[in-house]
């Protein structure tokens, strides 16, 4: 059967029931699997994991939508994270038995139905862009909700689906098909802030380094550490491993040693095995080899 | 669901007709999953891997015995590979939702009813021992079936259950319960055997060095190298990581490099990830971050 993971970013982080309520329109669809629920005050979000077919999920991102639409109101809205609509990005991402493609077909049929139901306009983004200029998230949400009316009045900027003006309550969404993304944060033994921005500058793609991965430099006041935070956004093609090393010989350039490193939420097992492979320097090993996965292979 | 692994190594590696005969037998056992199946002409011997619950198993070990009785006679029987009996070890081990007691408990039932149904005598060995001085199957091992006879003459080499003579063509069994085991070797950039061996006897619990650790040094004559031959018989307590690090290091001190290391068969996902987590220092990592592993407890 075929596996796809979903994970709806709404405006809300804030009002429990209204959380409660946009969580259960997803969890009560027919076979859907509900991972994971994280909110942020600060940011006033929530982001919901949830796994399932093609069908359950679209199905599922509807009824999002219906809750939304019913309790969020972008006017009154506020919060550090940018947005544009109510539910505010939903990326569509192959884990097992499909392909980008099917998840591209997904997130536009996904996007024209949300459109034709409920007056909002939907960019498509990532691997389901219809133009390069569409493809990064941040260049689609630029302006934000507030500058939203604005730049849709520019040609370039007519959404794949749905009306040329914001919806006045929900904004606009932005639905696509998209890797695993893995968020990983690494801390290093000190306090100076610079020595952070500089190694995220080295290795994150905007100022030169690697192509997937974006990188900041932030401060750990409470524990008097800096952190180069990382969003790797292809890891198959610039895996964790080389990046880790390639922070960990940035810092040792200003004599500052990696402290530890963490994942926030969840990473394909597949990242892990090959950080194994990496460092263990395995040859001829194959996925097939990990016992759980054989098993999974031969009891379904 | 308990699932439980099972490998039985039975004294056949040349036959084919006989070796098929032998794994249908297993295969043919409803709730039983066959994993995997190595044969090795030079060992003339074959290791069946499989998985089900405690039942299935037990049936399925109870089907191999009464096929292997039937086609094996360890009397005609020459291999490089030490062996008691025809069907000469079977481990079971827990792998999901399942104690190590209850692998022990499924090994005793095993092997009493084996000896009353094939009047074989039966060894329990590693965590279904029933004493230290039969922990290790190459003690309980040595002589092998030639000298099985003079051996279970002795009053400390009577068998845990069944007669106290090998059985005449299947000679005896060991059956026992132990932790996943992972056939590991790590090739050296050299062709000095010597170096293969100290490294090898510098890592090995029975010459000082890590617990969980067997080793040999071994030539690879057709690539002019050589290769620590490494048993992890307990990941949890002495991991991979480890190992290689040391091997690595006693390596350098001979000025010789790791060329790659090999995992031979199937490896717990859990190995993998603890080396993932120790390369990249992870912090506070739950296996529950695992995207797969999250998705197997929701879905079931």
């Amino acid at each position: 059967m075929s596996l796809i993971e979903c994970v709806p970013n709404v405006s809300e982080g804030r009002r429990p029931g209204v959380i409660e309520a946009l969580v259960a329109a997803v969890r009560q669809t027919a076979g859907v699997h509900l991972l994971d629920v994280s909110s942020d005050r600060a940011h006033n979000r929530s982001v919901i994991t949830v796994a399932g077919d093609a069908a359950a999920l679209k199905a599922a991102v509807l009824a999002l939508f219906e809750a939304a639409m019913a309790t969020i109101d972008l006017r009154t809205h506020t919060g550090e994270h940018p947005r544009l609509g109510a539910v505010d990005v939903v990326p569509f991402i192959p884990l097992e038995d499909v392909t980008m493609e099917a998840c591209v077909a997904l997130a536009r049929e996904t996007a024209a139905e949300v459109a034709a139901r409920f007056q909002v306009p939907v960019y498509l983004y990532e691997e389901a862009a219809t133009s390069p200029a569409r493809k990064n998230l941040e260049d689609i949400r630029r302006g934000e909700f507030e500058g939203l009316a604005a730049k849709m009045a520019a040609a370039e900027w007519a959404p794949d689906y749905g009306p040329r003006v914001p919806h006045p309550r929900a904004g606009a969404s932005v639905i696509g098909a998209r890797m695993p993304l893995i968020a990983y944060n690494i801390n290093l033994a000190t306090d100076r802030l610079d020595v952070a921005k500089k190694i995220a500058a080295a290795v994150r793609h905007s100022s030169g380094g690697f192509r997937h991965v974006k990188a900041m430099g932030v401060a750990l006041e409470d524990r008097r550490i800096v952190q180069v935070s990382i969003n790797l956004t292809n890891y198959e093609r610039t895996p964790m491993f080389r990046v880790f090393e390639a922070v960990r010989r940035e810092a040792a350039r200003y004599g500052v040693a990696v402290l530890e490193s963490e994942i926030v939420g969840l990473v394909p097992a597949a990242a892990l095995t090959a950080t194994a492979e990496y460092f263990l320097q395995l040859a001829s090993f194959t996925p097939d080899q990990v016992l759980e996965q054989r098993l999974r292979k031969v009891t379904r």
